[in-house]
C-alpha cells in the first residue's frame, strides 16, 4: 500500500498507471491482479484508507509523546512531521488523500467514500486528543476540521513554494487560537 | 480559459485530455494548437493564471461590498462565494488551483512556477484587504496564509463530504481570530 500511496502523493491518480504501481511495489503484476480484482479502483482505495490510519496514528503518537499540555504543542508536533516529511521528500510528495480528492471527488462515487472515511479516521481522533488537552466538546470538531484543512492547504502552499514558511503563519496564528480554546488547560499558563 | 479551468477543477490536469479541452471550448482543434502552440502546457498555465485573477478580483470586491468593517465579514464574504459555487457545481467541481498542484506540482516545474504566481497574486490581495481593514502589517501576511490554506483544505474536505460544514466551521473559528487581529478596527465592537 505504501508504494502506491507514495505515487499517488506525488501524481495523482489520473497521473498514476497500474504499470507503475506493479514497477515501484517491486511486485509481479499478476499478484496485483490476484490481490486486487477490483483492479485500479481497488488498490487506490487500500491505498488511501492506510494513508488515513498512517496520520490518525500519527495524531495519537503525537499526543502521548507531548510534553506540555498546551493544544499548540500538538499542533506543532503534528506540522512538524509533515516538515520533516516535506523536506525528506524535496517536496514532490504531498498528501495522497488530497491528490486523490482533487482528481477523483468528482468521477468516482466509491473513491469518494473511501476518502470521506479516510478523512474521518483522521478528524476523530484529532478531535478526541483536543478534547483530552482540555478544549471544550462543542468546539473541538470545528477546530479539527480547522487545522485539518489548514494544514492540507499548507502543504499545498509549501509544495508550490518549495519553502516550509506556510507552516510557520499556521503555528503562529493557529497555536494561540487552539490554546484560548483551553482555558482550562496549561495551555494558558 | 474558463473552459480549461472548469475542466481542471473536476478531474485535475492529468485527467483532462486536449481532445476534452477543444470540445469543452467549442473551438475547432486548429484553433487551439495556433494560438496555444506550447500545447497543454501552455494551456494549462494560462487557465491557472486566469483562475488566480478571479480569487484576486474576488477578494477585492468582496472588500468593497462589505457593510461592515470586521474583518470576519470579509471571511464570511469570500467563503461565502465558494459556498455558492459548490452548491451550483453540486460539489463537482472545487480549485483549480489545488486540483493542479496535486498532480503537477512535483512534475512540470513551469506550472509549479506559474501556480505560485496565481497563489501569490491571491495571497497578496487578502494580506491587503486584512491590513484595510486594521490588521497589522506583521500578522497580515500570515493570516491570509492560515486563511487561504484552510479555505483550499475546506473545498477539498466539502468536496468529499458533499455538504458545506467545514465552511461553517472555518467562519465560526477563524472569523473571531481574525477580529481579534484588528482591535483597532469596528472587528472589536
Amino acid at each position: 500500500m505504501r508504494s502506491a500511496a507514495q505515487l499517488i502523493r506525488r501524481q495523482g491518480v489520473s497521473g498514476t498507471g497500474m504499470r507503475e504501481i506493479v514497477t515501484e511495489a517491486d511486485a509481479p503484476r499478476g499478484s496485483l491482479q490476484h490481490y486486487f480484482p477490483g483492479g485500479k479502483e481497488e488498490i487506490v482505495s487500500d491505498a488511501l484508507l492506510w494513508s488515513g490510519d498512517v496520520m490518525a496514528r500519527r495524531t495519537r503518537r503525537c499526543l502521548g509523546e507531548l510534553k506540555s499540555r498546551a493544544p499548540s504543542a500538538l499542533l506543532a508536533s503534528i506540522v512538524d512531521t509533515w516538515r520533516r516529511e516535506l523536506t525528506e521528500e524535496r517536496f514532490l510528495a504531498g498528501c495522497p488523500l488530497v491528490a486523490a480528492a482533487a482528481d477523483t471527488a468528482a468521477t468516482s462515487k466509491q473513491l469518494r467514500q473511501v476518502l470521506r472515511r479516510a478523512f474521518d479516521g483522521w478528524l476523530e481522533p484529532l478531535s478526541e486528543s483536543l478534547v483530552d488537552l482540555g478544549v471544550p466538546l462543542e468546539r473541538a470538531d470545528n477546530l479539527a476540521i480547522v487545522v485539518i484543512a489548514a494544514l492540507e492547504g499548507a502543504i499545498i502552499l509549501a509544495r508550490i513554494r518549495r519553502d516550509l514558511t506556510p507552516f510557520d503563519a499556521l503555528i503562529r496564528e493557529l497555536g494561540p487560537l487552539l490554546d484560548a480554546a483551553a482555558p482550562q488547560g496549561d495551555g494558558a499558563a
